[in-house]
């Protein structure tokens, strides 16, 4: 198992990288604490989609006593978005909405330009094309701002040069297994991921908490920064982690750039999902019907049952149904199938149009000094 | 010896240093090259207190074939400018004016920060001081853009980036000394100081050859940069290597950070300067006055003489005369000195005047986009 922000592969091993990253397992207890104050309970909570966190605790002390957070996430523009960049941002959205609080949203072209075999130009164009995926999921333009690390670089790398002063290459080395044969910026980079933190209370002249709903491939970044937030007069964010979606494949994570065709992308077309979902979708049925019927599935291993349970259908009651006839045989992979494949077309049909018109409300959503 | 863009210490052996970093002398063939342009030759490169160069015929060919270069050179802002800061820029007008070009001034505030124990804002009281010494100099502002670091991150960063992506933590830290324990900002850093080198060939959108005058410390900088620029499709520029004006003890480089007596600042008073020559300005004179009569002086290691030679005695005759009869014992320390101190005071007198104007004008030279 590999788990850096720059590459997942092998075997998730998730109690591991809690116990490795030294995070807070998500538990019933924290789960209430949350549900007085949200009525509800996103499924992707209740199902431990999001698993782990770092001062959730803190952070709800800090909101119970009329001290709102704000929301940080963001976005490595390096290819199309796929189902896997949806889980964060919908759970994010959700956030947005039930705490009613400000979403900072950074796209880290700077990152991908590093780390990526892309010419600036290109990463520039996925820029683009991301935004729009971000805004189609219908943050609230008044309460979302945009930061581009390179078209923001006048506000990011003031506020970054102060934690790369208290970040040395031995710190990097070992929270993200560099080499001498790294470029420097790629060594430079984490200083401006840990800026959107801070920069409200920067603004605003006081110290504002930050909850950081993260992919846990992010967290490295944020163990190296926690420690420098408070030695430049900030609190430490609170992160949520959130497990990696598999690609169609089961293994890993999903990425915009690898296994192009095991992946869905938001602008794929109903057929195409359909033949992704039919032939890349990893089947934790049985190899004949006869034999399904009799032995059932194995929902924890099925790639569409995941996907259901991860992304698409929220209402548990209907996941247990389908979870009770796939594990006794009464569902086919066939039928599993179809019922994600209706999912998924209905969201994305949804999605494309909001994500055509985002392409005129871009410059509502950039921050503006 | 040790030269690094941030310590210069031991005795310099410039033939050494010409050697190690693979410079070019500047000949008398080169000198009547230039003379052929300029009609007069400025007593620095007479006198070659600049030495070396990179790619400086090269230059001269295509200004010979109507192609126009720039000027580009800096200042690192972390404390008050002293006498060994004036020589590069007073050099560099005379090259402004003689030419006619344009010239790109960058104040590395984000360095200072990264490399000094000062805070962010005291680095930026020294930008706005050192802006005005610089202004005071007389720079034409309608050829002269001044880039601050943090204010033009805008512009600059998205640039350093693409030379970053080129540059290895191996390269700096052969070109530097780095260690594993120098901060993730000082090891990006010199991708900053690349950038201006380009900047006027980026916006006008075709290569405009480049001459980067400055001390030799400065020079490992694009000597890692210069491999990167035909990489991004940019002409090398050429460069200009100016030696070290002594501090008043005679050993190292002058600097504005250590050595605070030993160094003499542009807003010393009159007295101040007498002060500092007299009592700390080495001599290389005998120990009484008997026996500097019999034996005289040695000018070669007599910081006054050093200093009206590479600064404050443009006129070569007076200059011969004073370097006879100072040689000869015909002239003691203490008259050197005196010149010396009416020569200095009679530069600052003027200095202080023209820098408290420019606190109205450094708005004009502030590069706008």
């Amino acid at each position: 198992m590999k788990v850096t922000p720059w590459q997942v592969s092998g075997k998730i091993d998730y109690e591991k990288l809690i116990k490795d990253f030294g995070l807070s397992k998500i538990d019933d207890k924290l789960l209430e604490r949350i549900k007085s104050h949200t009525k509800e309970l996103h499924f992707m909570l209740k199902r431990r989609v999001f698993f782990a966190h770092r001062d959730l605790n803190w952070l709800l002390d800090e909101y119970e006593k009329g001290n709102k957070f704000f929301l940080y996430t963001g976005c490595g523009p390096s290819g199309p978005i796929h189902l896997g960049h949806l889980q964060t941002w919908l759970f994010t959205k959700w956030l947005q909405d039930v705490f009613d609080v400000e979403l900072w949203f950074q796209f880290t072209d700077d990152e991908k330009f590093l780390f990526k075999d892309k010419s600036y130009e290109e990463i520039q164009r996925w820029t683009y094309e991301n935004m729009l995926d971000v805004i189609a999921l219908g943050f609230d333009p008044k309460k979302t701002k945009f930061l581009i690390d390179t078209k923001h670089a006048n506000i990011l790398y003031p506020e970054a040069i102060k934690f790369a002063k208290k970040i040395t290459f031995s710190t990097v080395k070992a929270a993200f297994g560099f080499t001498n044969e790294n470029n420097i910026g790629q060594i430079f980079y984490t200083s401006m991921q840990a800026v959107p933190a801070i920069l409200p209370s920067k603004i605003k002249g006081k110290n504002i908490p930050c909850l950081i709903p993260l992919g846990v491939d992010q967290d490295p970044h944020f163990r190296v920064a926690r420690d420098v937030y408070p030695k430049l007069g900030y609190l430490k964010p609170a992160i949520i982690h959130g497990s990696f979606l598999p690609p169609l494949t089961g293994k890993g994570k999903t990425s915009s750039s690898d296994n192009k065709e095991a992946n869905i992308f938001t602008l794929d077309s109903p057929k195409e999902v359909e033949i992704k979902i039919k032939k890349y979708a990893f089947s934790g049925g049985q190899d004949t019907i006869e034999e399904h019927r009799k032995k059932g599935g194995n929902p924890e291993i099925d790639v569409s049952f995941q996907y259901l349970k991860m992304l698409f259908e929220p209402d548990d009651i209907k996941l247990e149904k389908i979870e009770k006839d796939y594990r006794s045989g009464k569902m086919l992979t066939s039928e599993l199938k179809e019922y994600l494949i209706k999912k998924i077309n209905a969201f994305l049909s949804e999605h494309q149009k909001k994500r055509e018109k985002a392409k005129k409300e871009i410059d509502k959503f950039l921050f503006k000094k």
